[in-house]
């Protein structure tokens, strides 16, 4: 290891460094930070726990240390889903976690995460960046004091994990499935008797019969989760969770005494993680999928027709109540989703769509 | 405007804040750098031009003015194709540029920026992050003493402006067609006649007949140049740009001199750049396409499936001779694409083209 790369590295380890470089250089100390970072996600959780810890330490290496991250896994200084609460209160800087756990607060947060047979990961941050989606989000933050960026998304999400294979509408009626959100409660319109639970439990669950499906993100996880060894039955396009977002959030009035120079770090080091995490998820999802199948017999299925259609009706119908029955900023937040959907949709529609379709249909490597 | 923001635009105003700043802080001078970035792009240029100098005034912001990065449009002080040797010769210490334009150096670049019928811009990030791309790119810049980050894309493009309208390969027999790189050798195969010409150009070209047709990024670019004064028939998606990557590219000395902390600035700020850039596109192609079919009665075409199956094939020809023919490097960066294609396109197959499916055929808001 050379010089620079020892140095580089030293600088990105935490607080204990920090703290060390503080005694040999007073002078610069008082403009040297150490924030807590509080995550709902399990230490070293593939994908988002890891994702998580490297921005944690882009922040602190392009800061050469004068802000310096710690991160805190779920439960080590505040329960996974108390994130953003930990922030409010003061007992943490900032929290990396996804919106849709905060919707006790506002139901228009679910639209940051992603909704049912909503936008792409692509069109969710154009919408966010180009088409209104942040000002809404930052109004509803502004109530609790905090402001957040993207920071990380997993991608179109696969359907879950299913005892019996599924040949229509009738299989889910009364079939206990974990699904948590939206999505879970366009799954209960359908028929399906659905529950949340931690990750932890739901091997188990689905092993002791207490459940009948589980969902969870995509196969760089599920492999590690160990569903294959109960059900070969694996659906691998979730429409119910064609993305999920993550954010960081910062307390507002710490973030406004920062220097802009670090205000600028935090946001460029969040649309960075945008772009790493999907690309973390997008490698390794596929090599996950050609382990659970050529070495576990999964079956990779896709729903039936039937349910997509049933599925759409249900995440319209959804979509249309929360549009009208919301409070002022929820509707706000659902009335600027739509309008950029709307858009972004005919892009997709009339150029990207065609264009993977013609490659799939004639071109192979 | 307050304090913080004047002092924010203030430190990304270029050379002359930077040069005031020195003689107001000379302790600090030594640490402060500026350098010139040439670009391929006009002035402002839709997506590419903004992206470069928006790229620029981050790098700015974040480094605090520590590394100011002046902006020299196509032209300014090398021409457009002359930017990366202006790097080499060390007549500007980066270029924002795109890789397929150096292809006389090396043919492996055009992997880079994207090859007909190839990867989407997420799955391109995600080969070049995760999977080799990036060691094969630096190894090709080596030999030049330059590296190189991913600072943007275009997303899937749209496949031009024709006289008339197609109905299959028999309107393609020496069609002249503004259409430039492999994209060009594919149009090639199937019986045009291809010729590369600035984008200034193109309008008079096409509307004197010297050209049939002329392909050039998508609606947001197009709608400027104005083709749709002559003729109406616009097809929508591109099999031969599945996406357009841009560069940022860094004298190899140079960026090794920098302190590890500005280098990191650069790489956050690049990769934040490769998801704007993008959202730009997304945000503004659905836009000029609706005031182009709308406000000056043009047609959104698809390519009749006919060209489709035969464009695959003269790809795939393409892609095979540079496989046997090329270079060391060339080979190395064609078999990288190939094994990372050949894994990416499973996880779009199996859940992002479903997903996509589904949502078009069943669902609207």
């Amino acid at each position: 290891m050379d010089r620079r790369s020892f140095l580089k590295k030293a600088s990105v380890a935490g607080a204990g460094v920090a703290a060390a470089t503080t005694l040999a250089a007073p002078a610069i100390a008082q403009d040297k930070r150490t924030w807590r970072m509080v995550t709902s996600w399990p230490k070293n959780f593939p994908g988002l726990g890891v994702g998580a810890q490297r921005l944690a330490d882009r922040i602190t290496a392009a800061s050469d240390g004068r802000l310096t991250i710690q991160v805190y896994s779920a439960g080590e200084l505040v329960p996974a889903l108390q994130a953003l609460d930990a922030v409010i209160d003061g007992n943490a800087e900032m929290c990396h976690a996804t919106p849709y756990y905060w919707q006790n607060k506002s139901q228009g947060l679910n639209f940051i995460t992603g909704v049912p047979f909503g936008m792409s990961s692509r069109e969710l941050s154009t919408w966010i960046r180009y088409l209104g989606g942040q000002e809404v989000w930052d109004k509803i933050y502004d109530q609790f004091g905090v402001r957040a960026f993207l920071s990380g998304d997993t991608g179109t999400q696969t359907g879950g994990w299913f005892r019996n294979e599924l040949t229509g509408l009738s299989d889910l009626q009364g079939l206990r499935f974990r699904t948590p959100g939206l999505g879970g409660q366009v799954w209960q319109k359908l028929g399906a008797s659905v529950t949340n639970m931690a990750a932890g439990d739901t091997f188990q669950a689905l092993q002791s019969g207490t459940l009948d499906a589980v969902e969870f993100v995509g196969p760089y996880n599920d492999l590690a989760l160990g569903y294959y060894q109960i059900t070969k039955n694996y659906y691998v396009s979730s429409f119910v969770e064609s993305g999920a977002a993550t954010e960081l959030v910062v307390r507002q009035d710490l973030y406004d005494e920062l220097p802009s120079d670090l205000q600028e770090i935090i946001k460029m080091v969040c649309q960075a993680e945008y772009d790493e995490m999907a690309s973390d998820f997008y490698a390794n999802d596929p090599r996950a999928l050609r382990t659970l199948v050529n070495d576990h017999g999964v079956k990779a299925l896709q729903f039936p027709e039937e349910i997509l259609e049933a599925g759409a009706n249900a995440a319209k119908e959804i979509l249309t109540e929360l549009r009208e029955g919301g409070d002022a900023l929820t509707k706000e937040m659902v009335e600027s989703y739509i309008a950029g959907f709307n858009l972004l949709r005919e892009r997709t529609k009339n150029t990207d769509i065609p264009f993977l379709q013609a490659r799939e249909k004639y071109f192979s490597l």
